[in-house]
């Protein structure tokens, strides 16, 4: 028996020794992703400083990632581990666990993939690139979260409603017209290696529409980065950040629908109109149930904890995260509820946000975004070598370049001429040819194409997304600022500038009146009057804005600070005042009085000092709005004019904006 | 072959489903903590708008563990999972990768760990507490090190380091001796229960010993809140932060020299010299490194990254993780690098930050520290009921609430005794009291105690373990209040408004110049003379520090903005000029000429206009600053007189603190 002790005791001390050699080993091979994401930013620091722009952060962190990929490849070698050895075992299924009996004694093992069956026992050879390897659910539940949400959180949404119209045609049935054209390219391109005989597996239609759908989401996100340096138009920027935002999203629904489509009876992979039915039901179920999903989380609000920022952070924090998860728990799909909750939490939620909490989740998410870019544009360099299962076919590959340049052309310019049918502020042929050129590949492509490699198929359409994105985000990005000064595009570009500019000119302004249509018209009618108000307490109180009959109603859905803001308005005491000049419609970029940082709230001292002198008259649009520091001045304003209130346009990542006459 | 690839294909969408499912329930599993942290952050919220004390947000966060732990435990039921049907297979070893081989195709599987023989077939009974069951180490190498990182960014360096001899003898000395003391009263409570026939399994010495080092970890994070709150004098506030602070570190070192007592040969569990010898050499050898590490990678500046506060902000946050990942690659403690990591980055590089990022980093850090502290908390309510193998023993628990009272009174009144016959400043018997009280466990305990259950022991100490941090929390920290009062312990006290008396008055200075021991007072002469102006740019230039034959060498370890610090000095423009009161020693608070967001750096445009009026002085511990807004009063100071330099023991998180005269 003392024996049997001693036996179990050595054994325990083995085991244990194995876990932390393992555990010693991982924290060595995070350690080398840390050290490339640390390299890159001292890089784009230097790139930064010195003015280069010839190549993003996300274009070194790739090269980063390949250096250490053919270091991890060909340099290191790593001693054979000898209480690795695999044995094989026949059983007739296999199940998620398995229970072990070796000697009296139960281990528990879980499923973790299948092998290729050519590699079969030599599996343990390349241990090293194996633990570099991340589980591929990482990208999508981890990593592509923030930078999804963050890209919502931080949307330009004066000029995205602007052009809300186009993009949503170019994110929707661009991206559809894109998919198909980039499916039948690559089935006319497969089928011709059949027939050579370059196939070396299966590769069906339905695997052709799945590549279309995976790169056709486009993440100009280099080019957005040169063109925000630049000033570049912004509606050209509104236009390719809404479409990049809302493409992923299609995107990724798309590709779920295609995997959705499993033609009935045992005539696989063939046309079937009941299974076509059933992923569109999909696409549009799971579309429509992650957007009302995220919706939903984003508009909530929390008006009392203003109090405690750290406690109103972690809770928006935690809302935005569990918003994700309940999509997915809901098979749903995660990252696009967290897009629309971004969305709607900067609409809504950050408007009721303490100022310092607004500071806080700014910086945070400003923060999650830039590690996890980083770190999944360093992990595809490194990937390119350390992945196992690459299938490079050169006429696999050529033929998805074709068809990537065509179903790119195929989504902008007809729709461009469609839109601009419509569109009184035209979209330029210039500008086509950029969103054209635009049209990089980045992050999500990666993220659906390494989801699943089981497949010959999957695994060829992973390595030739990898080239594609390389090659995209290289050149494409590279090139951004010759084919900007080449197209003759605008640089330089402020935009209020710009506006107050239209405001001051009675044609332009009239133009750009008649720009908007009447939906969005009545979209912001309905969302000041009753949505802000109901949901944020900057707006005015809903008794104003209700019909008396519904007094009560109104009386118990209206924040008391909604009420602080008519008492404020009332009492005078050195606040902003909105002065319309006439035009009720209001549409456009309203008025900022308090500034991103919200120096209003912050200084509760300052503003009941009475300040003399100061009196400086704003405009914003099409609105003229005074700032009276001047208790002279001190007049009520009638009381259909709308009390201070954020706009509900300007995005909380610019500086305060205030052009002084 | 048609029907092979349908089966194939067939077999794939089965797996595909599976792994669906198993991540549909993984996100509801982690939704459910998600909904935890909201309600434990809401109730927080509605305790502290009414003020209530008796409950810490830990308490509570442990409370809402324990009611969902409840409800998956019994209230709900997951129907059996036929695909999860887990099977035997009988091989003679127990790799840490097996190949199974299922007619004709292998899966990998990845062992997990041994499972209890008892249980053994029915062990998919419990699918759900299973999932919502995490990985121990999650714990470590996730959860704690954020906790423990900020307790060393956010240490009050002033008091800190004015009663560092007592707090190291606390944290050294006392652990040591609380480790022992519990480790020997619980051999005895062993023997007993092995003598009446209580013990269902082998405990050891070793294994007492390690429950020593284990319990002997204090968190008395509900107690600091509250001192916090009521603003306790800030001695007792610094012996109990820095002695806590500590202990986890060496509990953490010494529970893992514990495991590293292997006796040679065949009698195991007896007494054996040289292994204890090795053990204590293990403990030297991975606190020093642990220590030098932690130091070495707090110590780096970036003085160039100031412009950027996002990219510096994200290089500090990797760089405060890679010295984990190092540390623990390296095998030693990574808790123990990131603690001194902190401590260093708050004394050294975050000087170095431009203000933007302090603030950053700082609000990063609290909002991790806090999401984590609440998760462990409301994980170890929760695994109270889902925790599968339970050993609740009534005679080992009362041994170990009887050992730990023992081992905390052998730690606090026999070292206060021999600390006091060598302070001036005594520590009362009042303070003793309460630092005996505040004796809770919290994080750091249960994360070390969870780390291994697979021996009877084990589990038995982490089922009493998790008894003990419910029951100090809960008690001890709803006591506080009323023991504070019973004791006596002044509230209210301003840390400041003392220190200026103390500077006032000069027999009472004397003194505090006295407590000062000598190797204090070398230790901030070297580091305000040579490693602050080395490490940061907010000390004095070397040039000016160093002696003249050093002068080249002083040149080449300087940077640019020190000079500036001499330059402004000397040119005189609108800064902060320290006049010393004839004491030179100057070891204590000197001068906080910054502010603690650094508003000096922060307006390099204001610095340059030439401003007039506001002429203050300022009176910080024991040497005037006056503070020139006025250039008629340009002489330049005598070169032997400090320059500004921002204090080196303020703390980061402290308001600006000027005494106005």
């Amino acid at each position: 028996w003392s024996q049997a002790v001693e036996n179990t005791a050595m054994d325990n001390v083995a085991t244990e020794r194995r876990a932390e050699e393992s555990h010693r080993q991982d924290s060595a091979d995070l350690l080398i992703f840390i050290m490339l994401l640390t390299l890159t930013i001292l890089t784009i620091w230097l790139f930064k400083h010195r003015r280069f722009r010839f190549l993003h952060e996300t274009g070194l962190a790739m090269i980063y990632g390949l250096l250490v990929g053919v270091i991890l490849r060909f340099g290191v070698h790593v001693p054979r581990n000898t209480n690795n050895v695999t044995m094989s075992c026949s059983v007739n299924a296999s199940p998620a666990t398995l229970l072990v009996n070796v000697s009296g004694r139960f281990y528990e093992y879980t499923l973790k993939g299948e092998v290729s069956t050519v590699k079969g026992p030599e599996v343990q050879d390349d241990e090293m690139l194996r633990k570099v390897t991340f589980d591929p659910e990482v990208f999508f539940n981890i990593l592509l979260p923030p930078i999804i949400f963050y890209a919502g959180y931080s949307l330009k949404r004066r000029h995205f409603f602007r052009n809300l119209g186009s993009i949503l045609a170019y994110a929707f049935m661009g991206t559809v017209i894109s998919c198909f054209v980039i499916g039948l390219v690559m089935y006319g391109c497969v089928s011709l290696m059949k027939t050579v005989g370059q196939l070396g597996g299966d590769f069906f239609f339905t695997d052709c529409l799945l590549f279309g759908a995976i790169v056709s989401a486009t993440d100009p996100i280099t080019v957005l980065a040169i063109f925000n340096e630049l000033k570049v138009d912004v509606d050209l920027y509104a236009l390719m950040f809404g479409e990049s935002v809302l493409n992923d999203a299609v995107a990724i629904v798309l590709s779920s629908s295609i995997g959705a489509y499993q033609p009935a009876g045992d005539n696989s992979h063939t046309f079937d109109a009941t299974a076509l039915i059933k992923s569109f039901g999909v696409f549009l179920g799971v579309f429509s149930g992650s957007f009302a999903l995220g919706v939903a989380t984003g508009v909530m609000t929390f008006t009392k904890l203003r109090d405690f920022p750290l406690l109103e952070t972690a809770l928006f924090f935690l809302m935005s995260w569990s918003t994700f998860l309940l999509a997915e728990a809901c098979e749903m799909t995660g990252v696009v509820a967290v897009l629309f909750c971004g969305m709607t939490q900067a609409h809504y939620t950050y408007n009721n946000l303490s100022p310092d909490s607004q500071n806080r989740t700014k910086q945070l998410f400003e923060l999650l975004n830039f590690l996890a870019e980083n770190f999944i544009f360093s992990y595809m360099g490194l990937t390119l070598f350390t992945f196992q299962s690459h299938v490079f076919n050169p006429m696999f590959i050529i033929g998805s370049f074709i068809s990537i340049f065509l179903g790119r052309a195929a989504n902008i310019y007809p729709l461009s001429f469609l839109l601009n049918l419509g569109r009184k502020n035209k979209i330029g042929s210039n500008f086509q040819h950029v969103m054209m050129f635009a049209g990089l590949r980045g992050a999500m492509t990666f993220a659906l194409s390494i989801r699943d490699t089981a497949t010959y198929a999957r695994r060829m359409m992973f390595s030739t997304t990898l080239l594609i994105v390389f090659l995209t985000v290289w050149v494409c990005g590279g090139g951004t600022t010759p084919v900007l000064s080449f197209m003759s595009i605008r640089v330089g570009v402020d935009s209020d500038q710009d506006n107050s500019v239209n405001a001051l000119d009675g044609i332009q302004r009239r133009d750009t009146e008649h720009e908007r249509a009447w939906p969005f018209r009545m979209w912001y009618n309905f969302d000041h009057t009753y949505l802000k108000p109901l949901l944020t307490h900057s707006g005015p109180p809903l008794t104003a804005t209700l019909p008396a009959c519904c007094g009560h109603l109104a009386h118990c859905l209206t924040s008391p600070q909604a009420y602080e803001n008519e008492g404020r308005l009332h009492n005078d005491d050195s606040d902003d005042l909105v002065l319309n000049d006439g035009n009720a419609t209001m549409y456009e970029d309203v008025t900022v009085s308090t500034d991103a940082l919200g120096t209003r709230t912050a200084n509760p001292k300052h503003s009941r000092m009475p300040a003399f002198g100061e009196h400086e008259l704003v405009v914003r649009g099409t609105c003229l709005v005074m700032q009276l520091d001047d208790p002279t001045m001190s007049t009520p304003p009638p009381a259909t004019s709308p009390p201070p209130f954020s706009d509900p346009f300007v995005d909380p990542f610019s500086e305060p904006r205030r052009n002084r006459l």
